[in-house]
């Protein structure tokens, strides 16, 4: 097979990495070029020792990449930076993107979420909505990608199809998740020491989590109305793994059997039987996402799980799936390792 | 201080560990037995090594204890055989039983969550509610207190008093809870090996958690009505803490208002500004027990929280507490220890 | 490719699930059965839901299984009935045990440490000890070859090429070592809990753990004499991973040059720069074995440390490796996926 | 009892905390002045939340506070700032120092371990070691007080003894070492990150960490001349814990009685019967200190183990106990809650 060529423009952080881990053995995807600005000039394997064995460019500032011979850019860089070095590359390069930046389709929503107007709005209306299970067709034919919030993943997987089925109310929904520290990326900060986080849990940004613009955004998509949901993320002392447990107005039989349905043909959706709820810990390093669907002892009343591993399926792995659609190879090439347990 | 002196039965499980811990700088309690039926004959040190630089009575058979001079007895021992192993002891023995065998007064409701008929109902109704914050007097009075369950506690300090109050509404209630992993108990099961619970998160026993009966009794005795709620615990990778994340209708403005005046005096209640959500690892190791309020961006709604650690609050802090007020002891006495953190 | 046909005899336990995960991927094998006592008549499923998304053949009894058309059996069974179950398999079956029944070449040897006379003499003598890295060659030739133990692997691919250098002194090796909880299996025991092992670290089996027989048969064939190593594992609370550090005296620059030089082909040896020592962590869920040296600051001594992950490396990823070796694949088939880190 | 005024100079990071919560319940030191430069203004309940019960003064800068009426101060400050800090205080305060500035008499060694020439010789020539179980009539008659290296606390305790008994080769002392995360302190760093630190296990500093200046001096005035160790500290996965294991030549019968006899008056110190070894979760939120001593199957030389919080014994409890004996407390005032478990 030849192999793509790949750069990817931030290579420094927890996606990063992640994504060269993933491509290491893509039999499609060969990597040519690897940028972190504040440590150009670094070996890869000084910044993530695992990776060592790999044969891989050195990191260089974006400024220094040739991106001619390049088929497809990743680009984990944070948010609001992004959109101006995006803005700069060739608008014939293809960009799996996994910042936050062309996740909104809606201006307006994003200057909301976001505290500033988009600088790149041309770029955005482009922009394809990179979850792969409900925007494949759109993804092929794209040139933009924007990579969803881990956490809008978990969720949009689960409540999607049952917003577009009629099977539940609008008005009622709560989703109520945890997830694993990663999510947080590598920059140092007070609040991410294993010493504060390990042996606690506790939630965050209760009322004001940003992934809740990309459930408004698709909600709404999916009923044809708005929606507004409930939402409250927390941080659990595990490295990786997103499980949302959503409180719903539906009936469970008829919830697990759309889901079964609508995920039939998926290669990483994995529903459990009717009854059953997932582990994290059952898709850590994998794509996959496994849903659980249980009947509430309140009638009419459903609860609704989601698992997967936020580094992979919620960002680096979709991430390369997406990538996978755009360059026409399998979609799961390179994607099908079982998950690491224990 | 006169000391008085105290039986554990049950000592060889965490929730005797820790009675043990508590009671080791207590001012006015003794132990003067230990039992543990299949550790009989074994030092308090080899089963708890940590507790080997006290002097402790070895550990005996309940048949062997000499309960003359006893003034106090805590029995934590197994659901079931506890109301057998109480029925056995003198109705003079003062006892606060850390099982859920007293905690339902409703024998009905007892057999449908417990799955056999009630073996004490004369003791069951006896025995008081062991929620020190809500039934005080009748602790105070009373000769066999019932500890509540370790999840049941952090819900009902949150809600009774807004179930009360009449600002919620008793039919929209919906728990989500985290607990560590101490409160499955010291038993040798494969789900709670560190390899199999470290690094990952789930949920459990899915609407059918036990505590849930708890909760109905409660919660209608404080709303004056039935109460159905939904609830959904799970297993974090952290030895001690339980985070309750409760989705209510109601104001939060005045939910907070209505904690602060009801909890204004409780020495183990600590009300956070509105606006703050609490962490399990700030209350770890303590009797405290940390409420948190947050508006909802969905008007009318609010997300309370609760966090305590469920060994101590949640049931040997508890049942000190307790007998503290039995004893005619200061409530607090021995109790007051600042949380281990980190 | 041609797919080998696989069968795993114990494949309830981690490295039996391990065997599974490493085949799903890998080019040149196919599980065609998989056997589990106790288990038997399960999916793999139900045991191992990480595994769900495999078509698997279900689990049966070691007696139901067809060995016709079976080209090669991983056998990770316990310790003792191995040997029993080996023995009535047929006797041109080729065989990778993972267990510790045929490592140790002298039945004297082995009656010593593990407290009984072996019960398959004659497959004890036709084993070859699965340390690929030095016996190669004869694996290639084997038709029954004894996985190491997993902290044997990570002292030997140290300590070995030292030794036959004659660049250490015999007669002063001191191996101190850190292994993560997934080693000691998934048989549940109070020790193994997680309340129990989290958040804390100890020695276990100290001066009398059965892998120093390994290290002393090993160093002995090694130096050509009697060699007597001083050995200490701990307990960390973490799932995979080893760490060796190992107390030397000789000179740092000569060992690293001889570590580096004698490793400089192998595929999963990655020999750190001098004065670099390698984490666990970097080498999680991968094939890998990182090699570090430190010049101690007392002249002629030196601190030399591995780092595998006790699953892969040190039990189903070199089973694997040898496998390949013994059926004609390239040596890395399924084993070079990069490590999962976080 | 009259409580003696405290002040703690430093009480943003975790020893000022523990000191803090282990105040909290003595009774005889009432804290009186907190100070944090960078978090000045602020209430202790912002910076540590786990405290918020506690009727505290707010954080202030070193300048604000009026030390008019403060018995002794804690300074709990950064290396090298301190030195500098008490240089300005007033001559006559009792000082419990828990920084390096004071640990080493010789102000050469000062200057070879920490990079610079001593900027307060007067101060480090009046400042008394901070070991308690060696130093006791010293400090009990000292102004300022040296707290010790929690690393050094825990091998000192084991191999002091031995020492000068001479029960051992001075020239054969391999201490490998593995402690929990907080002893790096609340700094914000990559590698401390929870995601960086979990789950995985390393070596740092080898052969160049400073603690073993520590060593240096007191093995040699122990010993009666120059003496040079081996030490590798090793970090891992928990919050609190240190665990030496400590290589000797010497007969373990016969030091296991020495140490049994050197501290069987000690309130902090248990040893444990001959042949068991310690864990560090058996200490944690503890003053105590736990020995263990294993004869290696080497003959004539033994493998000893010495467990300790870093935290409390080998920082703000140690400092506490000291202080209690410059105050003419009871030494063991406000140290004897029993370790937090599991």
């Amino acid at each position: 097979m030849t192999r793509h060529r790949i750069a990817i423009l931030g290579a420094s952080g927890y996606t990063g990495a992640e994504l060269v881990r993933l491509i290491a053995t893509h039999p499609g995807m060969k990597i040519v070029a690897l940028t972190a600005d504040r440590k150009a000039g670094a070996a890869m394997a000084e910044v993530f020792p695992h990776l060592r064995h790999l044969a891989l460019p050195r990191l260089v500032t974006i400024a220094e990449v040739d991106l001619k011979g390049v088929d497809l850019a990743f680009c984990a860089l944070p948010h609001a930076t992004t959109q101006e070095v995006i803005s700069a590359l060739p608008r014939d390069l293809k960009i799996v993107d996994l910042s936050a930046d062309f996740r909104l389709r809606d201006p307006a929503l994003y200057a909301h979420w976001y505290g500033h107007e988009h600088r790149a709005l041309e770029l955005q209306a482009e922009a394809v909505y990179g979850l792969t299970e409900f925007y494949r067709e759109e993804i092929r034919a794209a040139r933009l990608v924007a990579g969803t919030g881990c956490n809008a993943a978990a969720g949009l997987l689960a409540v999607v199809p049952l917003l577009e089925a009629g099977l539940i109310d609008p008005d009622e929904i709560i989703i109520d998740l945890v997830t694993g520290v990663s999510g947080a990326g590598r920059g140092a900060r007070e609040g991410m020491l294993h010493a504060e986080v390990s042996e606690g849990f506790h939630a965050y940004n209760v009322a004001s989590h940003r992934h809740m613009a990309e459930f408004d955004q698709e909600f709404a998509k999916a009923a044809g109305r708005p929606v507004t949901c409930s939402f409250t993320a927390h941080l659990a002392p595990q490295n990786r793994g997103i499980l949302a447990t959503i409180y719903l107005e539906g009936e469970a039989a008829a919830i697990h059997a759309e889901l079964a349905r609508r995920h039939a043909g998926e290669p990483f959706i994995r529903v459990l039987p009717l009854g059953e709820s997932p582990h994290t810990r059952h898709v850590r390093g994998s794509n996959f996402c496994d849903l659980g669907v249980v009947a509430d002892r309140r009638p009419g009343r459903t609860i609704l799980f989601a698992a997967l591993d936020n580094l992979v399926k919620g960002a680096s792995g979709q991430a390369i799936q997406n990538a996978n659609l755009m360059l026409g190879l399998d979609e799961t090439a390179g994607l099908m390792a079982a998950p690491l347990f224990p």
